[in-house]
């Protein structure tokens, strides 16, 4: 660990109303003692840096001109949100950021009532602003009280689909509230589509300086457009445009852009806006991501996130790897895949290397899309390309494949296209906890008449279902794999294309069979070496497919056996529910069965390692062993834990 | 029935390329018969009649100048879409329309390859067409070929953000492909939000002739834009904005406002574009919806959707209704309430009569809000309004809410936000099918964490869940109800709050407890009466809650009978999962229970009557009937049949 940093007159503050004391240049001071406290609290947590790095100023002056809590400040996603942690009241606990028991990574209700909407996916900050906005005039009344609306949303954020409908709506009902669109030219990846060149051409060649004097000039700006002065100020602030930005065309009031981590703009601009404005105001504001640090500045991805690491050099201390991660091993298959089918195509959302289509999009720039945020349009889009005759694998993590359900649902099941869904982070997730968690998958998609849904045990299994996904083209097919590395098996030279509806039987047992969908495959394994010890040799079957069900297998399993338990990362609705339809309706249940179905609990699990949130979703081995016994009626104290 | 109308030419023309051979008079005249045979054959059957009246000129021109099925026609929802089914080959069944066995309501890859993408929900054609568009410039293979691919869009489908992402990513692409936008300044009702005045502002106050004679100038207008003449025409088209449309903002080539309704505009416009363009080309046209039918034109929804009707009068044979209908029920039970609590409020997503809201807007216009199509959007909106205090019932159709899953996860269930969902139009829907089914929302619902999800079992149960939901303030709450009108019981004077998670038995009986979670309780008290005269009498129970269970009155059935019977208007997943889930808990199973779930089944079930739907879903009184008697072993020949 590096040495705390002095932060004098940051140490003074543990509300943001402290903050009202200071004068504008120690509020600049304020903002260089909270980067370098930012930058010490990720080196010991990891985290997200680069995001938070880019607001420090924006920040504390968000908080010196507006009144919160009373006024409502909304970080869209949260990655940028640390900076603002410790200045409100979270400055002790700041160090436990992502912990099992510490702060959230992300802005969150239940933690402080400075967050009055939590975030984790993109693009939901004007809706909840103009939700405050409509409340507050409305007469509602919630904790702390109910003034202005503000959220802060990146320029990535902003193509999302969600964001353009709240402006649609904001425009239109026409009510105070603000728009901080925080234009730094990244979100994770750089963002791409239209909407982000528009964005640089808004601020092309303007150098800051003349942007500078054009912010201070701005006191008189707002809203009377037809006061001389204001109307000056207003069209060169809003200078290299003519005719009207397109926030303008929805019906906000443009400001900017100005430097964001100049507080002589920021402070000035912000304090007229707050005095003025009686309508929706888009105020722009160019920042750097990683500003402030010059490794985070050099990064490719400007210290987006970080593992735990050295304050002088940037050094990350990553634990050594046992396996390729689940990632790579599909980005990897693909690529292979791809070279003997030029059909091939893949589909990401704005996150090229997080779901490992980084080598695919090298290898075939051509056939690699990143639509932006958008995963209402990449899975409309995805099924167009089926009908068009190519191969898309639409790769998305489990839980914004949630934002495109409809589109799953209507254009692709319904349509019965061949769209192949790689579908990663499937199952709890660790430290980005329960808005991230991978929890429904399984049950929104095997419920789709004709959708074929699979689960890989292990990294080898993946390498398969990639080949299977790829062969065929009936129907959509979904395939879901964990965060983090595999298991380290060896992974085969080829993909071997699965026979549909099939599973297979790992180990052959007796009394009990343990019927595993997914990565909990191992954990079932280690319960089943544990029973052992207790006389009791159980089954052991890898479902590989939760639609269609291997029948025979199934049926077999429950035949031969006192007890059948499901297994999978999942929440009800799921396979579990899946394999208890089939057998209702076989009627296996008549003559008694000892079946149990082990799926997610009815809770959102907290941050903390994916081992310890699965020990809190009782789904480790000692609890799969507790199961058996208890399903089994052999007393034991393990089982009262199950 | 009226006299069928006169078409000459239209009678020459089985499939598009028929429309060649005429001249650009001649084709004037098909487009009136066109209109003539539209309104004839909805006059018979029913269905969307305005929204085709209004595009009978753009779907001639289009089909004259492209090449279908070559070139991809991409038509926004479908609503609009009997003409161009009458033009590709489908006229002999045009009058089957919406019926069983007959025509879709709207576009349908299964129909004809004339319709290269279905639609029914909004706002998908863009990225279609997009998909389709890289396709082509990838090698992709399909039927009829790769050409050309032009989405045909309303104003009111281009306010959803998937719109919007489509555009962004289009834009960036810069692939060509065609947008164009049908303007009719009408969704189905009204379109709201500040994109529909932008596109007012687009054309207000031009005279169509003016217009015209700009597109007339139009045909060296694309895509040079150093050329002197183009530029100069451009300039002319787009007269009343300076600095670009937002449409040029982001990435696209703008054409127009021209009268969609002018053949001498269209054609010669469509034909320079064709040979022209290079990139991404936005098309605007304005339409007049029920164009050309005068009863259409005079009703207030523009005659978006009506029964069978006289020609001459337009006046429509309505089928009276017994009792009202679930829709009007909600919609009164919650003027009722809000006129006790200032705190409700309501949110619809264009939908303010489809969902019952139009009194309530009407009594309370500042407590109800229609954001336009914008589900996601709309969601979170509610969300927000929750946190700051108010009591938001977001009223949606189930298959819409679709849209909006990712915010019920992420913005109101993980946050504990107490929206109201009111979900109509659960369940099998009747002559707009499939694409229109509310299916999978107890699945996808039931399994979020703190979410409480009910069924009504008639119209004053509804009224009853209605009372409890504005009561409820723990968390988020759900409530569904069908399509159609209620049973005819009468209305309680009040809703009276429920008991969370609480059932209640409606008949007590032996042998067999039938547990229904919805509408099917009416048919399941038809089989009990059946099952009477063959000795058994069933205990029935209405389950109220999906979630939380009624663990106490489930266990309590099990334990007391034979055969154990879920029966919900739902997919698997959803309300039998979670009560095989309670079963297999706790254990019981082990000693054996008939337990059978009556879910829809694996298929998406085509247009037809509720009833004939239902039949095929194996859920009617006679099916109901024959699962008791199978599961008890009483071999019947009707219990072959389910």
């Amino acid at each position: 660990m590096s040495a705390r940093p002095q932060t004098p007159l940051l140490d003074q503050v543990t509300l943001p109303e402290d903050l009202k004391r200071f004068s504008d240049s120690e509020l600049t001071q304020i903002a260089h003692e909270l980067r370098s406290e930012t930058i010490s609290a990720v080196s010991e947590t990891g985290g997200h840096l680069g995001a938070g790095l880019g607001v420090v100023e924006l920040t504390v002056a968000l908080h010196a001109v507006f009144d919160m809590p009373r006024d409502k400040l909304i970080w869209d996603v949260g990655h940028q949100c640390y900076p603002h942690k410790i200045l409100t009241g979270r400055r002790d606990r700041i160090r436990t950021l992502r912990q099992e028991g510490g702060l959230s990574g992300f802005t969150k209700r239940s933690e402080s009532v400075f967050d009055p909407f939590g975030a984790a996916h993109s693009s939901t900050s004007i809706s909840a602003a103009l939700g405050f906005a409509v409340a507050r005039d409305l007469g509602g009344q919630c904790d702390g009280g109910l003034g202005d609306a503000i959220a802060v949303i990146g320029d990535g954020s902003i193509t999302a689909g969600m964001a353009y409908e709240a402006m649609n709506n904001a425009g239109h009902l026409g009510k105070r509230m603000f728009v901080v669109l925080n234009d730094n030219d990244m979100s994770i990846a750089p963002p791409v589509g239209a909407m982000s060149e528009y964005l640089s051409r808004l601020y092309a060649g303007e150098p800051f300086q003349e942007l500078r004097s054009a912010a201070k000039g701005a006191v008189s700006l707002l809203p009377e457009p037809f006061r001389e002065g204001a109307k000056r100020a207003k069209d060169v602030l809003k200078g290299m445009t003519v005719g009207g930005t397109l926030f303008e065309q929805l019906g906000f009031s443009y400001v900017g852009p100005i430097d964001g981590h100049d507080m002589d703009q920021l402070l000035p601009l912000l304090r007229t806006l707050r005095q003025r404005a009686t309508g929706p105001v888009l105020l722009h504001v160019i920042t750097k991501k990683g500003k402030g640090y010059a490794p985070a500045e050099a990064a490719r991805d400007k210290g987006h996130a970080t593992a735990k690491f050295d304050v002088p050099t940037g050094k990350q201390h990553k634990a050594p790897s046992n396996a390729p991660s689940y990632t790579s091993v599909f980005g990897n298959a693909l690529v292979e895949a791809a070279a003997e089918d030029s059909r091939i195509c893949a589909v990401t959302a704005a996150m090229p290397d997080g779901t490992g289509l980084g080598l695919f999009a090298e290898r075939y720039p051509s056939r690699c899309f990143d639509v932006a945020i958008a995963e209402q349009h990449g899975v409309t889009f995805s099924a167009a390309l089926a009908a068009g005759g190519m191969k898309p694998f639409c790769a998305m993590y489990s839980t914004f494949l949630q934002r495109g359900y409809d589109q799953v649902v209507h254009d692709v099941a319904i349509q019965r296209l061949p769209v192949r869904f790689a579908i990663d982070r499937a199952g709890l997730v660790g430290a980005d906890g329960a808005t991230h968690a991978g929890s429904f998958d399984v049950a929104f998609m095997a419920n789709l008449p004709g959708m074929v849904v699979m689960a890989a045990a292990d990294e080898a299994e993946l390498k398969h279902m990639v080949a299977t996904a790829a062969a065929y083209d009936d129907g959509p097919i979904a395939f879901r794999y964990p965060r983090g590395e595999g298991v380290g098996v060896e992974l085969p030279e080829r993909g071997e294309v699965l026979e549909i509806g099939k599973g297979r039987v790992v180990q052959d047992g007796s009394r009990v069979a343990l019927l595993s969908f997914g990565t909990r495959l191992e954990e079932t394994r280690k319960a089943a070496e544990a029973l052992v010890a207790r006389g009791i040799t159980p089954t052991i079957a890898d479902a590989r497919f939760a639609k269609p069900l291997d029948r025979d297998m199934i049926l077999e399993l429950a035949a031969n056996h006192e007890a059948l338990i499901t297994i999978e990362e999942g929440a009800v609705g799921g396979f579990g529910s899946h394999v208890a339809q089939l057998l209702a309706d076989e009627g296996v249940f008549d003559g008694g069965l000892k079946y149990r179905s082990m799926v997610l609990p009815d809770t959102f699990i907290d941050q903390a390692s994916p081992k310890a949130m699965y020990d809190v979703a009782a789904m480790n081995a000692e609890q799969i062993e507790a199961k058996v016994l208890d399903a089994l009626g052999i007393a034991t104290l393990d089982s009262k834990r199950a």
